[in-house]
């Protein structure tokens, strides 16, 4: 009876020991860990706050944990419930008592914020390659098709005529915002907390730019307790990916879209398709539709981070702990989504025969004619509209699309034109209508080449 | 029977128009929608799309507008659905047909997205002024208080002396960040839409370089498409303004803590806590209870933008009619949270004597008798931890902190100290051991005031 | 100079009565809160903490408020902060001071929360309704098309042919489950929070019950310091809402979709679809987009109430006061959705031969094909998968659709259908194999036909 | 140079398993799985579909994979890409083709459905039982403390003085809803999907009724189409989840500062909050903090989900993939919070005695004061207000609370008190003053231990 006790009572403390802990996801750092160790000690050297000989060792030490770590052989165990504790008791284990100075004048409160800064930081920048990438392979895909007619839509109804390569350059133009909030994060967070110790310095001589230095940030941050409190820079991060999967969504409702039979203008690659193990002729957007759905896990995890945060008073407190599981998996997610659809761009087949028989229905040219009537014509902005409306009329009725009217059937669509200038066809074409939103920024061919050119400039010297 | 149902018809009708519409709250937009009617006018003239006289028309028009509206004698009302064509209704009714000329070259869609970007800037720079008058405040505030001991926490635990200047310090770092945040999304998102029409340009020879001039921006969009599909610059103000509101919960929460009976640290001014009207003696701290609560709504504003967003195809859908209510009221809650915090810190009591008597329990000053016997004894910390541990068991029996002992009585509470030299006393003193935090972003008076000056020079400059 | 801090100070507290009151929303709740003094005072006056005579007086001042706020005579004054001392002191106003004896032994804790409760609970019911009256919409529609033939989809990509009934009642059976969600919170939240007081309870001989009673509440709360702070009631309608809520947008989305040129499945009612200005032919289906977008704020009212509630202490927070310009945010949405909804699935006019036409694309009954060679030809399903895949490259050939192959196609399509018997041909049509789908639940016009009379059972008896 | 190549694609291919691969999650559901598919198959024989050999020979293949599995000895991989194909390629192994007919009359559309039903119902149960055990935690506790006082709070500002053992009996009420709610998702989303197949049902001649009732559902859901798009039941767990850990932060942020040095009303048991390693007398409360931080998750997932359906069109999308993740981590969350909550509860210390040195703060009794002069000296409350405040000053003119005056120092403290009978003495005694609040659902000892055998037998009962 009382063995059973004990059971329930171990179970209690193992339950615990498992609540409490976060070795099991914080392990992920364990690079930044060791770099921040060894960075900590030769300032602590430098300093002659430990010797010359004492740092070698724990450098040394340090780098036998790291190798452990990366082949495999370290084993993560609950009962050194954090990153820290597992890396410095190892460190303790191989070179003695020397390894328990790395510790001196700092505190688990700055390390942790240390290594998670600069796990953030790194991050953006391998992000913003990815990103680079992605508007790399948008803008490639454009220059292939400045001239490849397709609806614009609004509302997902036919509006006027654009290129495919314009429809591209408004993602490219997406996905540079999202690389600029991701550069600017990092300047803006670019500041190591490092010595801050537990929230209000330390008395030791320590030299924080130093260590700063060596690690790459710009500067020590400036109040050791906002240091340790602060959590500014993953929020960040968990929004700037909040917003990129956004702009990621959209692009894959349409590709979803695009692949239905209904729309029919584009083809995934077989690879970014799954077929049915029943229905050979299905053909299912998988990948978009995966791409879009982990919209939501971003997402989550930015208001998991933000109710975190919200009042917590300073300095450190345990809450704080629930702060990296969101970001890893926020990072991991992202990464594996920029490399995914990537692929998926690269490889879908545009069915161009398909996107320009849609510029066909819906009469994209309206306005044109309208415009023409107005500017050509002399005619009032009312009445152009209502002459207008007649045409569309005569052209459904002998089921054509405005587009494909000539010039006999544009006279005798209506009265009042029954004496039009035969100039009036080529407003009516798709392909000089496109063309004819010639303003900066426009869909004009020419325009179009113009903004991949401005890209491919950024490109080459970002 | 007839009539019933046309009145039935009727309500319908009238629902859906309210349903629709976005007059009821995009009138707050009516100051960006002249100022960008009137430089898009300018540059139509200046391209001779429209004729000088015209222009001038225009302009003392819209001009007229703006004056009713902010009279208060112009009828908004749900017939004209938005604020663009409220607007530009009362233009032709004032000044005729010439008023239908200045929607030439461009559309609702890119209209709409002028008017709020340049709203969302003028935001942007607003909330920038009032942090900045939020940190001189807290800066002031440290300036009085350098030497101001008071306990500093961990887990809402007391943990080492510090000085409450520097605690203050720890906010307008805070917000410093918060102030850097804004700034960068306005360098970011600082280009103009206006041209950009319907989805895909104009063909009228506009110059969108000089509408963007003229409304301050510093260039145009690149992507037609993009830029009216585009609602990052909404989407950062909501996050910016999520952040700043979490950095004033943390602030509201500490000041709820310090103005109950147990911490007494701070008092609210009268003006803001609120007294009960059956309990003469109760003080409540509604205030910052409100600031604290108002971190819901914004969060909420960000979460709900983000939704909308999600997986819309290009270009514009009216589901982003639902991107301004939520920035109208997170913008208006901002302001208004950060003008009564600035009031509440300006005008709270600090209680310097119940900080300084709260820094008396807990032996804040443990750390630096270990600290003491490990550099100027060279006793092992181990041991030191020991010692230290039978000195606040001594120093409990006779019920007082360890900082308040004299060096008979420290000497008597350990074996091993028994010949302990007598400067151990004042390491063990609570206002040295703040200073002797003196690395740099630590809590010493040194240190903070010297935090103090970078952000006098800060202010000055910025 | 004196003069301007003065109208300064003036200005703060201006501003400081702005944020602090309620009572430009929370007037929502004057009948709440008139109907539940009345309640209370006839409590008192059975418990003879008032006289009849009072009580009388009171109920008879009462109502004149309640006049004169449905008259719109009643001034909204931000001086009386809420709707509750609005209310009071007008009743003062009107019968002097007994209107003050109908607060005896409650507080303003208990008194908003008894408000707030009657709200939500009156709209739950009314909202119900709505639901109710939707479901039924989709119910009629459904029993009209119980053989309308349209290609059920996953993906995206068409999968089966299903009937248009069929997938109607997809949503007839979400709603009612949205329904039920109202329908249990009310039942979990119906108790009369009256009579807690400020959070402790009260030392007069008050009946709970009683006040229970006449509010149409089952019984009182049970606790004083959790009724007072307790806002479970309002999350769960903000949760309610919100899943309905994705309904909308789910079935929204379909109707974007099946409007577009490329299904065509659909048309909007000319109310509920606007047309473009310039492009007479373009019908923009502006309500399911915007019930879709409006998705987004019904998800931002919720995560904004359960941030606020997060980590309150207990009891009476002013935090709280942020609970309800959400919730009737929340409801007025979804009120106005459903209403809106309701009418716009009602006039929409289906295109039963569009979606027919969309059957004959994708080959939707090579399922049906496998099928017919296991069971009847008693082929491995391997094989037939093989031999599937040979009769639909066989109808890409010929430009038709498996549906479609008369039995002499389907016997040159594949060596092994050679012989194969004539009924084959009825498995590949398109309305046979949607009735071959008869398990309970399924597609087929009779299981169809059997879930629309369950619901119209439901409907009349609920 | 081309082996480089095939690398890369090996490395997209294996990134894309990677990516669209549920297995390293979903595997949690296998013993779901596998119970759903021996019901399938039951329901398979019966219905003469399979026969009875082959029906004993798949049931005897899937409980031997099942051992496989909870013995750890089965693996799991990406080639598989979820649990339902890893099950079911493990039991064609064993069992060979036999084991490719459980899949008839059905698809992996609603068996994933089925799975995940099954695990929400599993764990709504479960989930509820902790929840009963905690809330027998606090009844008990309570039961202990029904005259222990301690001061009520409003604004975390002493309002009344209370009993320890009704604020516990708030917890308990909050965490009664908490079990009705999951009490209530769990009866309203009892329904099997099993046998909807991909989306319209199936030809096969199956009994849903029979699979519905070996699974324990009490019925077959409604419609096929429905029933493969629905997460309601997913969105359901993933709200109370929230609700029920928004309430574990409330206790929990009491327990924090209950446990501050400024309140120390309770002490965490040792096991319960961890010690620093160089302050030996600190002791912080990571229990509960992470507890509180942990709210965050909980409302992340929710909000994912939300996202992930938002608009999605019927029926199945590969979006829902992103449902179960989340689901398990609050599931996880709560499982261990709620445990862990009830032991912090069980072994804390409550420190009655500063809980009552506290009630000595702020003049709790007051109101009873002024109370007492009304009813008893028939003052008008206005007179009665400022002769309270009289008192009040006194007393704190002699460092009282006047709680603690005698009959003479009453008398002296205001003019109009000179004759007051000595009856009011007991009026101003903390003890009295809470026991006076005897409505029902008050705080006096009465009413609580009448509150707390009605737990107790709702305890017996449910």
């Amino acid at each position: 009876m009382k063995q059973s006790k004990q059971i329930l009572k171990n179970t209690n403390a193992e339950i615990l020991d498992e609540f409490n802990a976060s070795i099991m996801f914080d392990k992920e750092l364990y690079r930044q860990d060791i770099k921040g160790s060894i960075a900590h000690s030769k300032m602590l050297a430098l300093q002659n706050i430990i010797s010359n000989d004492e740092q070698l060792e724990i450098e040394k030490g340090l780098l036998q944990v790291l190798e452990e770590i990366e082949k495999g052989e370290f084993k993560f165990s609950l009962e050194f419930e954090d990153i820290h504790m597992a890396v410095e008791s190892r460190l303790i284990e191989i070179i003695g008592d020397a390894g328990k100075r790395v510790h001196t004048a700092r505190s688990r409160n700055d390390q942790v914020c240390t290594d998670f800064t600069l796990y953030v930081q790194e991050k953006s920048v391998s992000i913003k390659k990815q990103i680079k990438t992605l508007i790399e392979t948008f803008v490639e895909l454009a220059n292939k098709h400045t001239d490849t007619l397709m609806p614009g839509m609004t509302h997902l109804q036919h509006a006027q005529p654009i290129n495919f390569g314009f429809h591209m350059m408004a993602y490219a133009n997406m996905f540079k915002r999202d690389f600029e909030r991701f550069e600017s994060s990092y300047e803006r967070n670019n500041y190591s907390p490092l010595g801050s110790a537990a929230l209000a310095g330390t008395p030791h001589n320590i030299d924080r730019f130093k260590t700063a230095e060596l690690l790459g940030f710009s500067a020590p941050t400036q109040n050791a307790m906002d240091s340790v409190s602060n959590r500014d820079f993953a929020l960040e991060i968990l929004f700037n990916i909040s917003t990129c999967m956004m702009h990621i969504s959209r692009i894959s409702e349409e590709l979803i879209l695009w692949s239905s039979y209904e729309f029919g203008f584009v083809k995934m690659s077989d690879m970014y398709a799954t077929t049915s193990s029943i229905m050979p002729q299905k053909k299912n957007p998988d990948v978009p539709e995966l791409l879009r759905g982990k919209t939501g896990r971003v997402y989550g995890n930015l208001i998991s981070l933000l109710t975190v945060m919200k009042s917590l008073p300073l300095a450190y407190n345990k809450d704080t702990q629930e702060d990296k599981e969101g970001v890893f998996d926020s990072v991991s997610t992202i990464e594996i989504s920029l490399s995914i659809l990537n692929e998926v761009i690269k490889t879908m087949i545009i069915n161009k025969e398909r996107m320009f028989e849609a510029c066909k229905i819906g009469h994209l040219t309206a306005t044109d004619l309208a415009d023409y009537l107005v500017l050509k014509q002399n005619i009032p902005f009312r009445t152009a509209y209502y002459i207008t409306k007649e045409v569309v009329a005569f052209a459904n009725s002998i089921n054509k699309d405005i587009s494909e009217l000539n010039i006999d059937e544009i006279r005798k669509s209506s009265k009042d034109l029954e004496n039009v200038n035969e100039d009036i066809v080529s407003y009516l074409n798709l392909e000089n209508s496109m063309n004819s939103r010639n303003s900066f920024g426009g869909t004009s061919t020419k325009q179009t080449k113009l903004a991949i050119e401005t890209f491919q400039n950024w490109l080459k010297n970002s």
